[in-house]
């Protein structure tokens, strides 16, 4: 990203940056299968988005390659912009200058970018027309829902590394999003951290069934030892 | 409204103005079916509540002429005075003299609204009994979800202009709500409005055709002129 | 509780307390029916966890008695130190000991405590995989939805007296939780917090026909009066 | 105000409304030497604009006479506007559109006020420079500090009725601002809210000196038996 | 407080428990000059209050023993009531049964508490003066300042345990606040605090002198093994 | 930073980035020299961190080298590690791994910080002992005073790139903070943001000297005619 970094020097004009490599595909939809709660911990607790960000429906659960976008807060301008550098797989991911719930996303926006193949959107700001929304199946991940309308006035740039809800967010890295939240692969560790969620996942079907039969955790994971290390003491309540 | 503010000059004891105007029901019904999103944009952008303001079930809209309520903290008791002004076709508009969210209304206030044909409830503050509310089918939305019971001590003003979660309300005002949020329109705009927003969702049926089928909002709005003066620029990530 | 109290002296070493006394379970099914805010009524007004606790799905209703045990920020591991100390009938409280929103427990978690015949969770804490978890009915109220994982590093406290949510939560005390919140009963109120919630619940069923049938609550509580006196004045909308 | 209501018909174009009728500069003088809690009472509490709005430095007290603007979010166009319709004696009274903390005031603008003898700023939004605000003694009840700049891209209303932190305040009307925060007194009801805030004052002082000297507040208004009344008990700690 | 818990059975009527005993005034005093973080370290790190309670004014330092009251949400009756029960030393300790953020608490209150030889205020809620309150040297820690006003029509509890800022705090525990905060230690367990309390100085100052000297905590503390057992790398930026 | 991002490959083990090059320290101060709004804005309003970053006292202003340190919520294990890599000049800039308000950094941690002669410390997290820092005139911003403390359990990241506050920080970045927040600027970007800060300054000077003699914004932006092609209109209140 040196090169779109190089645009932004100082703060320069905005910029479009066209072209940008995604994460493969195929990759992409088996993180779907997995979950961000999986993913997040294949990828040691790493990037995942600020919890405030919340499905405007349930269930839904998706993972598509980051289309990036900047908008001015209360300005939806640059949405126009990034929907012509979607391709199919892209997620669209919009973080405000400064921080803004306003409604900066409704049915028209999302008509437009579902004719693109984007598969939903991720955005640290409102959302609106869910009710519409909900019924095309359009997910989005927002901080509000507001009907609040913006301008188109100031641009911002468009397929730049940004941060979203505290997660710093390159164009082309896979993003997974589902009930409980988002979470940001880079898209050349897609590869490696998939195989260790597949992994984890496995792992975890076999507890599952133990911890299912009635096993304790402390003797499935051999906890008891450590916890009387660290000076856990059993007592009884007194009269008792 | 002079009237009534003359009765609150310097803050004098608590009226219930009787006899409000409404505006007319037939244009609220219109209303009901355009949604709060269009209708705040054809009122440009004004009249919207505070987005923290959520419906207690979803999908729900309903539109209804204002029937306001001042309350204490943590007292309802003005709740009961109100529904004495009701007619049929009004929504219940409240707002605490200071912020509170304990649940102000629940079950048995909702019996009394309906069996007055109030139409649905707009507090910020608030509700309980949440799980009947949705049952019967009350359209309501608080600010929160809280069992915490009200006391009845202190009066307040009835149908008398309130702030509600940020918007200014007086009574007899349409009143829109859905799953985008809370819209206010005065009375004596509720013609304009309703016919700017008319003219707004035919336009926008063309657009959604349009968009529906990939044309780029940069060119269905002739964007591109703009951009480039406003600086814009598309690069292209290097090494591509 | 003394000998708890005695057993975290200065703030000492963390203690797991065994064999606490719970509530009646016949007591605790009857409290499930009557709802939570019906039962803090009862026991007028008090014992009300904060209400940014909400349920993951809804509806949901809920009454165990407390197992109640103590987390470091980020870290999960007391939740595997409680589930033995579990017995059927009980639900997790759980509250951090200082304010954090991770994912404290999710489908693993719930599967050991569901084979447990634990009821529940209430958490002052995050939580995740809510998706599953609303797939095996396992009911839990949080303050956030988050992917975030957990450490197993600190000790804390297992079955001691807790705040949750700013309410004081004593092990085997009585928590009822459905849609509108979660409320605790001390376990020996019970009984007289039981008798005092089903006599309202008798009471509101006449107010609710009344109500329904169009009376007003100002004549059926007689507050006419008292609203004069405290200078509630009635004028009408000048120029009606 | 019907006339700058008129204007706004419908959410019309945006007014400049010029030559507003301001509340006697005598009588705001005299206000602030009362300060605002006990204006506030004086005034049935009413009119107190929302706790979150402080002041950038203690202590400063200051009334004025409203100067009010509305500005897009993160865009102070308007406040260049303004300044043109300054008195001396006013005090900038300013609400964004939608929710936002940028800083939309600095060093330059308040350069600019204090040239026009406007004596302060309240802003439900961000300010910056406030080291320098502070040296120039240029008092300032924000919602934040933020050195986030604006655009100047979208107009918005001067002059007419606003918003601000909750509070409904119009051109003209009486600011009273201190630690305590913040308050408005309609310019029409501002000798009699200023009488009763004398008297206010004046029962004050001898209350002051009779709980100085230990008197209960239980004996000197009298609450004992009301209390009593209510139910409330005395009771010793067991053991004592 | 057996007895006082009994008192409140099931939520009974609101009572005063008189004749309270305080922990030690002596002990009370040198907490004062330990500060809360020490203290609350030498409690291993329990009996902290939330840290949204703020001084009104810094730098403050005091140390008392806790006068516990309930408040109704936007009433302040019971702190006419609290203030009987008195002795010199106590530190007012307020919660509010529901969220509020109102001014329960100013100048009249303050001087009617002094002259009671009351060494300050916690409360979950607001206050209001603090210009006056600073003036006079009143110490407060407060969620909010906040000029409105409050009522006088219900009830509470006063002198019994109760949940302040997410602490457990009994009438007579010991109370130390200072500009990081507050804590509470239980009136049984000061002697032993305070021991470890004063232990825990003695060794910071020996490591502040180390400390200052340039020496690590690294080393110090003999951390490094322990980091590389738990896998930290050491590693230069490449091209260095 | 590429090296830095291999080594953190997928989330792998921790690292400890050693030797990373740092903006020339002249530029540095003179960046302090210029206060935060001025570089924010001549970098074209980017840069910024979140504005509930607050400084502990008043006035304050600093500038220095970004030294990036990850921690575990509730442990400050890292901030021990990360005192070894300073140099003179840095500011230390602290990130939790999940939003956490704890006590991290205290008197202790600041005398070692301040016999390595950083300059102050960026914190998006709690701190305490702020009576002691201030004395010290140690500066900190941080997002909460907390006296609670922390453990020493859980290794992360130390001069790696970060996200603090909602910006993207690099080890080596300058750091600005004053009264009005924090900016970050890209060490490569320093020369040429800081020579348009100066010709910012500059002009701005300018621009007071005409605003302090009573020149309108208006004019000296020559703002009037878009303003009108915007549709601003000018009216009269009625009856004036």
């Amino acid at each position: 990203m040196m090169g779109a970094l190089e645009h932004r020097k100082g703060g320069s004009l905005p910029v479009v940056v066209q072209n940008v490599k995604r994460a493969n595909l195929d990759l992409v939809d088996e993180f779907a299968e997995l979950g961000v709660a999986t993913v997040h911990e294949a990828q040691r607790r790493t990037g995942l988005l600020a919890s405030y960000l919340r499905p405007i429906y349930r269930p839904a659960r998706v993972a598509g390659t980051a289309l990036t976008c900047e908008v001015a807060p209360g300005d939806n301008w640059m949405l126009h912009v990034a929907v012509e550098q979607a391709r199919p797989g892209d997620l669209l991911v919009v973080a405000p200058t400064s921080p803004c719930e306003d409604g900066y996303f409704g049915e028209l926006l999302a008509t437009s970018y579902m004719a693109h193949e984007v598969r939903g959107l991720v955005i640290d700001a409102g959302v609106r027309d869910v009710a519409r929304l909900t019924e095309m199946r359009f997910p989005v991940w927002s901080k509000a829902v507001s009907a609040r309308g913006t301008v188109k006035e100031t641009p911002a740039n468009v397929q730049v590394p940004i941060v979203c809800a505290g997660a710093y967010v390159r164009p082309g890295d896979v993003i997974i999003a589902d009930d409980d939240g988002v979470v940001v692969v880079p898209r050349e560790h897609a590869p490696l951290v998939l195989e260790r969620a597949r992994a984890r996942e496995a792992e975890e079907a076999e507890k599952r069934d133990r911890l299912g039969k009635g096993e304790l955790g402390l003797d499935m994971y051999a906890m008891r030892e450590k916890l009387a290390q660290r000076g856990l003491e059993y007592v009884s309540e007194p009269g008792t």
